[in-house]
């Protein structure tokens, strides 16, 4: 290898940070927090062959890597201050790293989050991406946590469901995919979009909130245990993506409940919050629909279109068990 | 695999966390900055086979991950405030993580710097892992920088220099070292004990600084290139750790000018600050010594024992260049 991690940093990652931090080339970055503020952390580690295929279109990657952390801020309805990338590579690429920079970069420039340090390493295997973001609160707020769902809230999602899932079968074989289908979902697999905005304007409004990154059924059923309550959610109210349609009811149901990657926002509010959030929804042109109710009742039910009551499966989907759909 | 990532946070790293700080179980971490405080942030990714090796006893695994970015803070003067862990497994062995997280724990607690957040995931190749560690300066201190040295500062050095390299040669076969002798330099690869309370001592006293992870040639190099000046460092003056004793020079001048995984200070300080400087050493039982000076004259150049200058090469240590060691 021709090239050393210095070089690395300094080709691709050493854009200007601003006034007040002190970005790479020093052992830490340095950020000024704003008064009165509370930080918000989160970090999502990101592994080739498990997380993305070797072959992923390195801009589309780069934007990921931070859009899966700013999906976590925003579920936690905070703002974007700054964020670390660890990159462990196994041969440096310059067309590839430049690929990454800009998916990175672009997605960080729009959300007023610059990339103020981290760590480049090699790695003998394959790429492995640690991204860790930085947001703030205004002091004394809790947040959108998980444990503040309330009986009677409703349960709202943000956008539609499904069609990250479907990209995912279609690209590792599960399902057979016409490549014109294929290419409509896969945007939604490979390039989702951060409900950053949403996340904030939902402070105010939102008892509780987590973001779809392993399925509705698993992501609301940790709502409901941390906040020690049910759910009831309506079959026929659920959102579904339009790329879905004409496939086996089955699996639409599936991708709808147990669809990993979705990215969109499932969270509660107070029946008294409908009018502001459906108002919200139309002010940041985003779909938010009311798919369900909080019960005092544990356990997460499915209401049939026929009234029928089931308990929705809660075998979602984990990343130690997803290695196989990848091999 | 039987258990899924919540199950390992849940059973490994999911202590509590002090009031104020919202740890594990949701999207993200949320902890206060104390008021008038900068905050100062660093990342490390550590990948199986090119920073340790695949039988590294899991709990000094544990307690390096968190040292190499205790490490960092301490080059820049700060406190540690909280820290996350990423962790990439491609199976769960209780044993391996109980000893992992309680290596982890034990560097954690010792320096009051709660694990608040992070992420599990299935890994295919080996064990990867990604800590950010978050601290603080106070506000308007600018940290021990590297971009502070100033022409006719002393260049100071923390503890001994070389025995982690001669155990990494001894554990790659690069030296044939008898196993008593293994034994006594072993633990300064695995088991680094960062300079936190010496980092912040040095905040009023020392100009720029920086942790020796990379050697001390190619790290002060990196403190002289961004200061705009040079160095001269005395031979005779450069502390030999003992377990170097009995080899030939060649390996002990290689050992400690460019040998990685110190984890030392270099710092440079005005002569003014000399006495301060010799009291913080007795106050901390932590040897100090000067090994040059700051010049104006860019380079970095050795005074051997008989007054000869040349020039230090800067070949250093670069984790890109090293996997063959580990081959």
């Amino acid at each position: 290898m021709a090239r050393g991690e210095f070089s690395v940093i300094q080709q691709f990652f050493s854009r200007p940070v601003p006034q007040g931090m002190l970005g790479h080339g020093d052992d830490a970055a340095r950020l000024r927090v704003p008064p009165d503020t509370d930080l918000v952390t989160c970090k999502d580690l990101l592994i080739e062959g498990r997380h993305f295929f070797a072959d992923v279109d390195p801009y589309l990657l780069g934007h990921k890597a931070l859009a899966v952390n700013l999906s976590d801020l925003a579920a936690m309805g905070a703002t974007p201050l700054a964020c670390l990338l660890g990159i462990g590579l196994p041969r440096t690429d310059d067309p590839w790293l430049e690929a990454f920079a800009q998916g990175f970069y672009q997605l960080a420039d729009q959300w007023h989050c610059p990339l103020i340090g981290g760590d480049t390493v090699g790695s003998e295997q394959g790429v492995v991406i640690s991204v860790t973001a930085l947001g703030t609160l205004p002091q004394g707020q809790l947040g959108l946590r998980r444990d503040l769902a309330m009986v009677d809230d409703d349960i709202w999602v943000s956008g539609d469901l499904g069609a990250a899932d479907i990209a995912l079968k279609g690209l590792t074989g599960v399902l057979d995919l016409p490549p014109e289908r294929l290419a409509g979902v896969r945007p939604h697999l490979e390039q989702p979009m951060p409900r950053v905005a949403l996340g904030r304007a939902l402070l105010p409004l939102a008892h509780a909130a987590i973001d779809i990154s392993d399925g509705l059924v698993q992501d609301l059923q940790h709502v409901l245990d941390a906040s020690h309550c049910g759910a009831i959610l309506e079959q026929a109210s659920l959102p579904i993506h339009p790329s879905l349609s004409g496939f086996e009811s089955t699996i639409v149901q599936s991708a709808i409940l147990h669809g990993g990657d979705a990215y969109e926002l499932c969270f509660t509010a107070p029946v008294a919050a409908r009018k502001a959030i459906e108002a919200l929804s139309e002010s940041q042109a985003v779909s938010l629909t009311r798919i369900g109710t909080v019960c005092a009742q544990q356990g997460l039910f499915l209401r049939q279109q026929d009234g029928q009551l089931n308990a929705a499966k809660g075998s979602g989907f984990d990343h130690f068990k997803r290695s196989g759909e990848h091999d």
